[in-house]
């Protein structure tokens, strides 16, 4: 507490610094409006995205901007905070100050709600063969790589070969696969199935492969059962209890067998951001920073660690999910704690997490919800799944836009953002690696 | 004819192959659903493309997405015409087939509509540093530019160079470069203007570069005067008789003049595809295909050249311009004499092209048009450019995206699709240039 008294002191707001807009950081940001704290808001992207809905953007439904929002512009009225659009790369917790490559921002109080990455287990070899969902560079990517296997399958005359291009696996049976493996059949089952003439998309392989004995663990049993049955009714081919021991060009290793696939998409392991190693604190297995009841790492009075950066447990001494409401619950939390701190109030109680019940879309008329002790399953819950995602989507452009394409897919049976884009390689330009080039600037030394 | 007699005779259809499904290739393909022949139609992209409004992609007006259509799905119902994802490497005129790398594609009858690229007067090396727009990956290349440029403002000191940062050139004063520089001058003092604490994108630099003494060389004086004088007041410096020297990383050169510049965009010179080289035939100094009034190269009896590709004059001798109307008309008239010739009956007369007018728009409430002896500029032109244009797209979904996109741009002045993308390198795959490795197949000799 000594630093920001002194701050106060000499007359100047504490100086908040969030690294990451995710759901926690930017709740971080936003709730700290009107606090007399100047908030400094740093992220490697320009946009805040709305990840539930990133396989949509991946399997062609919706637009990447129909689902993120620049970061500026969702903090522009607050005149408290400024956004940096940069990476960071540590942290130097004696001088309290966050390192962005040859450029440092010093801080007060350190929110680091930097998310999560794709996690191969300690194979990273395999990320080239099997690129995750994260941001929506990873969207495009695995767009493209959907659309090119069927335009490469259309042209290929060895039915070996062919078979192996329309074969798409998905490793992962968690809500992100689920959702991936049913819409992926979905598009090659309705959207693509009449635009072909020698291959017949209908018959493309959709393999989701999960190492536990069953689909979306986080789910009562029967609706995972629920769920593994819709997938069925789409055609998928759904092979539970195997894990996934290899992943080259060629397609994935279960052990004993292969499957020969163009495509395989990662939906898997789950590793956080290098937090921990820029705090020089021991991680868990997926890289989280263990926290207390009060957010902040055992000995770590000015730093927060909240979403999926963070190993929280609730009451009984259960890790909390990495899904979106809790980190946002956790946002909240942090920043009541930095306003009673400004204020010079005693520290809020305990972090607790109220549970806002999960959702997963199978595919058409087909989701999972479990909200305290309602469990809904088929056609209502996805309608409500569809709804309560309009309703969490920023402002009302996205929401019409979302809407449009959703009831014109539903009613069409299409998808209407089929761009195999990226193919070329961008021009040489100085502005390339601009984001790890930032020039050193008297900026950088304000802390001094 | 012959060929097309001994197919007949065989009782197999006339193999039409059209190259490009851009408004006069796809036109093509699209009059001719019910001819007896056997349509091929090969596009590098996947996509067809509305490039009228691709300035609004690359100033995050619009995703790509609303502007684009899979080709596949244009021609989904005609069963006659198959589509080849692919990359046309040359002419085999003797063999009478189109090459794509190791692949060959047997015709009859060959329409070249492969559309136009950038040029550079010669100076090739300007491209890295003035990107042009042509496709989705430029338009997204050059909002990446744009809105990076001012995130690199945001974070510089020195004010030399935070002042290159805020200065944007745009080459040419052509409808694209009036567009794109309205375009640019809005999203930088209305969309912007408010969410940056370090700069004021108010005060950004934009400069639009003519060789030529006026803007819009194709209206009348009084239309290109009210367009200079309605992007002054946005604030555009707009620089007419002056030559771009060079271009290189620091900005551009204007004879004695250097303006510095951290983004350049290029709309100045446009250079046909090199379908001239494919025919080994002479072409004009923009690369284009002189074609005689029945739209084919002299000597080429089973070619047609159309669209931005070729060089067409009317009948008073004057090349026909570079716009979607001729690529349109020529494109029906090409299925005209396709239809004729496979039905025996006579070609049609020459083709003659039926002036559908030209607009461009300046920015909000501006623009001017020309249609028979009508001018209209001003807050009208506007509202029928934007009528228009959405008229033109293809399909209820994009019309009501578009409109959902421009009436809140209207109301909230801002920009909804300011991503920053694709900087990131994609990860390494063996898919990566499959456009240009398509495996020999037994289809490649499907002529012999």
């Amino acid at each position: 507490m000594r630093l920001v008294s002194e701050r106060r002191a000499e007359g100047r707001q504490p100086r908040v610094v969030i690294v990451g807009a995710g759901f926690g950081g930017l709740t971080v940001a936003k709730n700290l409006a009107k606090t007399p704290v100047e908030v400094t808001l740093i992220d490697r992207e320009n946009h805040h995205l709305f990840q539930p809905l990133l396989y949509q953007v991946a399997t062609a439904g919706l637009s990447p901007a129909d689902i993120a929002w620049p970061i500026r512009r969702l903090v522009r009225r607050q005149k408290n905070t400024r956004v940096l659009f940069g990476e960071v790369t540590g942290v130097d917790r004696a001088r309290k100050r966050v390192i962005l490559g040859d450029r440092e921002i010093g801080y007060d109080i350190l929110v680091l709600a930097t998310g999560a990455a794709h996690g191969y287990f300690g194979n990273d070899g395999w990320a080239a063969h099997a690129p995750g969902l994260k941001g929506i560079d990873d969207a495009t990517e695995i767009r493209r790589r959907l659309l090119l296997a069927f335009e490469r399958a259309e042209i290929e005359r060895d039915p070996e070969k062919r078979r192996r291009l329309l074969t798409i696996v998905i490793v992962g049976g968690g809500p992100t696969g689920v959702e991936m493996a049913g819409a992926v059949a979905e598009l090659a089952r309705m959207a693509l199935a009449a635009d072909f003439r020698a291959i017949d998309p209908g018959k493309t392989h959709v393999v989701l492969v999960e190492a536990g004995p069953r689909l979306l663990a986080g789910f009562p049993e029967h609706l995972s059962r629920y769920a593994a049955d819709a997938l069925a009714r789409l055609g998928v081919d759904v092979r539970l209890a195997r894990a996934v021991t290899d992943c080259d060009a060629a397609g994935v290793t279960l052990g004993d067998e292969t499957v020969l696939a163009a495509t395989v998409i990662w939906a898997a392991g789950v590793k956080a951001s290098p937090a921990a190693d820029w705090l020089r604190l021991e991680a868990d297995r997926a890289g989280r920073v263990p926290v207390g009841p009060n957010l902040k790492p055992p000995g770590a009075e000015d730093i927060f660690v909240i979403g999926d950066t963070a190993l929280a447990r609730d009451a009984a001494g259960a890790a909390l999910p990495g899904i979106a409401p809790v980190a946002k619950q956790q946002g909240a939390y942090v920043a009541n704690a930095i306003k009673a701190r400004a204020a010079g109030k005693a520290a809020p109680p305990p972090f607790r997490y109220r549970d806002r019940g999960q959702l997963a879309t199978v595919g058409r008329k087909a989701a999972v919800i479990v909200y305290k002790r309602l469990r809904i399953k088929g056609r209502l819950a996805w309608w409500i799944w569809g709804v309560a995602h309009i309703y969490f989507l920023i402002s009302l452009r996205n929401r019409l836009l979302v809407t449009t394409q959703w009831l014109w897919s539903y009613v069409t049976f299409e998808r209407g953002a089929r761009l195999i884009t990226g193919t070329r390689a961008p021009p040489e330009s100085d502005q390339t690696d601009t984001r790890t080039k930032t020039a050193p600037s008297p900026d950088g030394q304000e802390a001094a």
